[in-house]
């Protein structure tokens, strides 16, 4: 028997290019009963991108009245001017019903989830080292100079706020990693003050 | 790469008949870096048993000498008068060397190795139910009914301590208990608090 009815909410961050992507998709695919959270964006659909299964795409107007009606877990607004986030509603339904949800966000994100559930488990992903981090980085042809050395600057800084996250997991091989990430959520769904109202319920007289 | 060096401390704890030991049995036999710490005790070898395999024998005044010197992570006297403790320096090594240590003893060692050691994991087995439980003991032919009942009651004033461990696990089948105590050795490898240093070593410029 399972004592914790409730699913667990999984946040995951991590500087760009340490493939926390990846990982995640390999923990959601090995377990159904792990989604991975669905943003909403005001950035244009890029081709082949659906709406409502790569993200939920709104225009300004809908996303700051979401803003304002307090539907949004966390979001941010970027340089380029977007907004991306959360909305809450379809988390808390899913969580609700048992299903543990990932919310693969940055750190800024990360700082607001904790604040309104304090519950949250929350995971920063590592490169093995910065040297690995820079030399992937570099061998995204996408990517400029300034860009390569903006994204370096700025994952140390997160890493600043990364260290108050409750786990630090090291990708070297997104297998291994997603291994972690599942083993984590296993053990919190034992955490006393997850389960123990279930067990007072089932298991004592 | 693992970015934690030192082996985890895990205290197992559960009423007697919960079947934590076969439990402890299953999780030391999947993994050969996770090892049962060997008690010492002032009772008598029953037959079979081996001096440093499945105790140290010592004497009540060897024993009593290891306390004064606290040479002792946590100890006990039963109501039978014997001693039953755990040896501080042989934890300590194995830990050094990055070998997981479980104990398996009652929330009253628990409690005085939360004192000393606030890194270890404390985990509580419960039964599926104390019906259960009952039935459990029970089916141990060696039992009076005075010995059950006390038993049983003991059991829940166990519980009101083993609210205050990290973790609770149901044993309804020790495969599947010795799963989840797995899951929260790997996972606890990876909190903040144990792997920062690491991290920062390894990891960061």
């Amino acid at each position: 028997m399972t004592v914790n009815k409730k699913g667990i909410l999984v946040v995951v961050s991590g500087p760009a290019g340490v493939g926390k992507g990846t990982v995640c998709d390999v923990v959601s695919k090995n377990n159904p009963e792990i989604f991975i959270s669905i943003s909403a964006t005001t950035r244009a659909p890029r081709r082949g991108e659906v709406d409502g299964v790569h993200y939920y795409f709104k225009t300004k107007e809908q996303f700051e009245e979401m803003i304002e009606n307090n539907e949004l877990l966390e979001y941010n607004k970027f340089v380029n001017g977007n907004y991306y986030g959360t909305p809450a509603k379809e988390c808390d339904t899913r969580l609700e019903n048992g299903v543990n949800i990932i919310l693969e966000i940055d750190v800024e994100g990360g700082k607001q989830v904790r604040a309104k559930r304090p519950d949250a488990v929350m995971i920063f992903v590592l490169p093995p080292s910065f040297c690995e981090l820079e030399k992937r980085l570099r061998g995204r042809s996408s990517e400029t100079e300034e860009d390569i050395l903006s994204r370096l600057a700025r994952s140390e800084a997160e890493f600043e706020y990364g260290k108050k996250y409750d786990y630090l997991i090291v990708n070297d091989m997104p297998e291994m990693a997603a291994a972690k990430i599942q083993a984590i959520i296993e053990a919190e769904k034992h955490r006393t003050f997850r389960c123990l109202n279930e067990v007072k319920k089932n298991i004592i007289r």
